[in-house]
This record gives structure tokens, C-alpha cells and sequence, in this order.
């Protein structure tokens, strides 16, 4: 039953990143994944609500992985940034603008209804922008300089996700690539 | 009636912020307007998505006057930004996290979900990047600069808005008051 179960997740993973939290029913889930409905209880029995925090976390961690691909072997900072939001404002557009943040819905819509979920979300947030400032120490920020040019990145990326969705264009997320470039080039050494 | 048309409109705003579009039901919205049920279909024959429609628009037109607040008699654009941030970071602490933007959570909601809802979310970002491009070019900024602060302004305080609702601090809203200053600093004559 291992497959089941990551099935779950994954079609969970999909649902709620394109429908939102709310917008999503276990039954919807549990036929994505093509799973007996009884499977959802059975790994999850605290129900939708644990399902939605393994899916938040789960993909809170693959989406910071994403740090490692465009900073990991790059020598230079500000093409490491470009190439980040190329890359989004890419997939965007491949997906018929509905690939964006995997989490950024559900947090919007959870902050001030559901604090085990608003926790689930902060916890991928806080873990995005300490990885973040981590890696980007190795251009030669300093601590506090690295921990800002991570939050000005996240910032502009998730606002301008919900710009490109909504406009169904990517004018946010290129411009939100050339004003992290440029907070960029201040804070370097 | 009048005034039962407006409370409907009030409270299914409220509502929408805080729950999101899936999350809110029409009977939430008449009973906390304190409206007779049948008059959300009298005002809104097309239901809770004609009404969520409404909602949508008057939101972001309240929302769009803040930039005249900011910005009307403001003679230093950095100081107008500064204020701008600072006051969102402000009414965010003061409302427990709740209150940031009108429409960004039914945005992401209906980006790949609804498309009529979809198209009113975007004609609200279009009159906001209008708005405030016109806005800005009174500092001296071309207008491709002003429409790119603009655009950055509105996706750093979205994104902030993201990552200060789920954090439950305003980190987030101060990086993004000082990398909009930063940006502007470069686009100014």
C-alpha cells in the first residue's frame, strides 16, 4: 500500500495547489489518485486536515529544493536570480498559468482560519528563507544582507504569481526578476 | 433596500478576505449583513459568483484609492513608498494578520478555476498598474519606469502580504518597503 499513499499526497498536492484548500474535496482527492476511499482514513485519520498539512509541507520542501538547481552551481548571483524567475514565468506559461507556488493559495486562505495549517505554511516559509540565506552567503552577503535579498525574492515571486495568474501574462514576474537583480547588485560586496 | 444591497456587498467582502471565495457561503454573507436570505438573489439574480464578481471590483477600486492617500500629496516618492509599507505592516499588526489585500486570496483561488472571476481580479491589477504608473511619473520617472515600480511595488506588497499573514510578523512587509525604495532610488532621474 506504500504507492497509495504517495499517491494521495501527489494528487492532494495538485488539487489543492490549483483549487485552493476549500475548493477541494476528499472525495476528489481519493479519485485523482485513484485510491479506494477508505485508503484516506486509513493514512490519514485525522482527514483532510492532516492530508492538507503532509501536502503543505511535502511540497513546501520540494519547491525549496528549487534553491539548490539555480544557486548550487552558479557562480554569479544576479544570473542565479534571472534565471529563477525565467524559469517561472517559463513554467507559467506551459501550464496555462496554474503551476505557480504550490503553497501560496492554501496560505492565503488558511492565515486566519486554520492555525494548524497557518503553522504548516510558516514552517515551509521560515525553511525557504533560512535555506535561502544560507546559499546566498556564498556570493558574499553578509548574514543580514543574504536573509533580505531571500525575503525580497520570495516576496517578489509570490506577489508576482499573483499578478501572472490573474493578468494571464508574465510582465510581473520579469520585472520582479529585474528589482530583485537590482536589490541585488546594492547589497553585494 | 438600498442599504441591504450595500451590507450585502460589505459583509461578502469581509468574508471573501478572510475565508477566500470556496470558503464563504451565501448564507454566511446575508446573516452577517443581516439581510433577509432571498435578498442576495433579488440584488445578485446570478448568485453567489455575480455577487462574488462585485465584491471583486468594489474591493480593488477602495483598495486602488490608497495610492492617492500615499502618493497625492507626497513630494518624495521614497518617502510615499516608505509610508505605503509601513502603513499595510501597521493595519496587518492591528487586525491580528487579517486584513492586507481586498482580493489576492480569491485571485489565486479562481486564477485556473473561474474565469469570470479570473477576468474581474485582472481588470482590478490592470486599474491598479494604470493608477499608479500615472501616479508615479510625477516624480520624473519615465513611463516605462513608473510602470515598472508600480509592478514592483504591487508585487512586493502582495508577496509581503503572503509571508506576513502566515509568519505572523511583518519582516516580510519591511524588506519589501526597503527593496521598492532600493528599486526606485535606481529608476529615479
Amino acid at each position: 500500500m506504500t504507492g497509495t499513499r504517495e499517491r494521495i499526497v501527489t494528487a492532494g498536492a495538485e488539487l489543492l495547489r490549483r483549487n485552493g484548500y476549500t475548493g477541494t474535496g476528499v472525495k476528489q482527492i481519493v479519485e485523482a489518485a485513484k485510491a479506494p476511499f477508505g485508503s484516506l482514513y486509513h493514512f490519514f485519520p485525522g482527514g483532510k486536515e492532516q492530508l492538507g498539512e503532509e501536502v503543505i509541507r511535502t511540497s513546501g520542501m520540494m519547491y525549496l529544493a528549487l534553491f539548490d538547481i539555480f544557486f548550487a552551481d552558479e557562480p554569479d548571483l544576479l544570473h542565479g536570480i534571472e534565471a529563477c524567475f525565467a524559469s517561472a514565468a517559463e513554467t507559467l506559461r506551459a501550464t496555462d498559468y496554474a503551476d505557480a507556488c504550490p503553497i501560496a493559495t492554501v496560505a492565503l486562505e488558511v492565515a486566519s482560519t486554520n492555525e494548524k495549517l497557518r503553522i504548516a505554511t510558516a514552517d515551509v516559509f521560515t525553511a525557504w528563507i533560512d535555506a535561502g540565506t544560507e546559499k546566498l552567503r556564498k556570493y558574499g552577503l553578509e548574514p543580514e544582507a543574504a536573509r533580505r535579498l531571500t525575503i525580497a525574492l520570495v516576496n517578489s515571486l509570490e506577489g508576482a504569481f499573483v499578478l501572472s495568474r490573474s493578468l494571464r501574462n508574465t510582465e510581473a514576474l520579469d520585472v520582479a526578476g529585474i528589482s530583485t537583480v537590482a536589490l541585488a547588485r546594492t547589497l553585494l560586496p
